[in-house]
């Protein structure tokens, strides 16, 4: 009797939307979707959500395969106890979303940081296939970093490293969800962007159709959406957001000496409006040794997309007996 | 008939001195020793000066001993090529050493970044022997920075990793050896010590003794010197170095989560005048996650020694068939 072929699924939970999507065991991805995160209202609701969700893709891609596992990748996460830690930008507090899922599914689980199973998803089905040294940085409503070094992602001291997005680039800056002043995420972000925007219609006289449009409602599509009308405010909003990503990305190479940076998250929809500002300031601000060496490179998925691919991974990895984070005693 | 015992030599090129010591196969070192760098006179010079004090420390305490190779540390050093590539702090331009010494040693010779070599030492001899994740700060001429990740040192791409002097803090900054602005060593290393104090005269009209000094002749030492005797402009700028350093070793510590900063190198010898306020400044701006987790450490040996020993293992290690760096296929 022929047994049927592993499938696992992917999710990556994002402070706005939530993106599932299948993965076989050759490394094929289908069934794509997503549901609104919606962390303003309690967890269970989400957990509801996301099961039914879950349900109906089974219901309809699931027949031919043995579901094996489910791999999640989200902000905070602890894979050691299987938690969400408080995440700035999800309000749920502490959420133990492992045992919460199986409840429903009794198949191996786990959680890994978000921007670490995109940096997965990249090495594996992306564009760093054959790349040893990389970065990947999400820009969504946070700034989330995967780093990888000779192949191997980097985990630091308790699994915490890559917190690019909270290196402080002005100390007497913009206020961060992390309590301190100018981290890098407060202005290259989707927020950041959106702080930006209000910055500059204080510092400028220009007329902006923003000057109509309250704080609580601008979204990064509107300011994308009339950078392409030539809104003076939006397209110096991106060089402003480029100018402070790409210097801060010149400091990064400095320390990895990584042969590309992939960028990744919502904010790229907005496509070169982002992409050649940082460009420009990455490689006016590189070391000698560096220059013209270090690529950036839009991520080749849609937002989420590489995270749910990266989350599978793990998680057949796991299944297959090799675990994402090796505990290696000291001086083995 | 017993064999005689291998012994290897370390050789740490720095911008003012060069320091040489013996190590044993058991790791025990003895007859350190050092001579001046002057790197203003040609390159034949110090090798002459060189060979002339190793054949002098061979003659006193090699005889009992099978001398077996020699490992030199120093910067922009590049292991394939067995060259140093024009440093900033070192006027000969590019030099083939390794090449240059195999015409009076005919034993296997290798060189490696000044920085990276001291943080072997600090692995096998020094302080991190039981650390997997840690980073070597060398504070002298300039500012080098060895990185550990996972057990291993991080060389990045091209071997080039760990430019962390060269992290930009200030694109409006100060004018860097590099060529760019702003530059962390222009800051926190002797001569941003000193470059600082000028800073300070200019800025403050207190009395002290740095008014009667020409910017050609102040030293380090004399920078500590005065700060004992509480001059109140030598104490801000040990102050204002080690605000620049604490706030970028925070950044650092951000993306890398390590245990520890080991700090090392000419600056150190002003104790807590430099680690005080480094401690402070780094302890303020670390993230919550981080806070009273991460060392600050002055290393256990004094300067140029924790290279020394370093190149030491390193040439140890490649005479035993371990290769410092090893060139991995992709996707191995």
């Amino acid at each position: 009797m022929k047994t049927k072929n592993n499938l696992t699924l992917g999710i990556d939970i994002g402070g706005t939307n939530t993106v599932l999507g299948f993965v076989d065991e050759n490394g094929n991805y289908f069934a794509g979707s997503s549901i609104p995160t919606n962390s303003t209202k309690d967890v269970n609701n989400f957990i509801e959500r996301l099961v039914k969700k879950i349900k109906l893709m089974l219901n309809e891609n699931g027949a031919a395969y043995n579901f094996a596992g489910i791999g999640i990748a989200a902000p905070s996460a602890n894979y050691f106890e299987g938690t969400i830690e408080s995440p700035s930008n999800l309000k749920w507090g502490n959420v133990k979303i492992v045992k919460m899922l199986h409840e429903f599914f009794e198949i191996p689980i786990v959680i890994v940081n978000d921007a670490n199973a995109a940096a997965v998803g990249e090495k594996y089905f992306g564009f760093a296939k054959n790349m040893r040294n990389f970065i990947v940085v999400t820009l969504g409503t946070g700034l989330g970093s995967g780093i990888v070094v000779d192949g191997n992602l980097l985990f630091g001291e308790n699994g915490f490293a890559g917190e690019f997005g909270h290196t402080i680039i002005d100390h007497k800056g913009r206020l961060c969800n992390c309590g301190r002043h100018g981290c890098l995420e407060t202005y290259a972000s989707v927020i950041g962007l959106k702080r930006t925007v209000y910055d500059l219609l204080s510092f400028y006289n220009y007329p902006s159709v923003f000057r109509d449009i309250p704080f609580k409602n601008l979204t990064g599509e509107m300011i994308f959406e009339h950078a392409i009308k030539g809104d003076q405010i939006a397209l110096k909003a991106y060089d402003f957001t480029g100018e402070k990503l790409g210097k801060s990305l010149a400091n990064l190479v400095a320390c990895f000496t990584s042969e590309a940076i992939i960028l990744s998250g919502g904010l790229l929809k907005s496509g070169d409006f982002i992409i050649n500002p940082t460009r420009k300031h990455f490689e006016d601000s590189l070391l000698k040794i560096h220059k013209n060496k270090v690529k950036i490179i839009k991520s080749k998925f849609d937002d989420g997309m590489a995270a749910v691919l990266g989350a599978s991974k793990v998680i057949l990895n796991e299944i297959n007996g090799k675990p994402y984070i090796k505990k290696v005693p000291v001086n083995e």
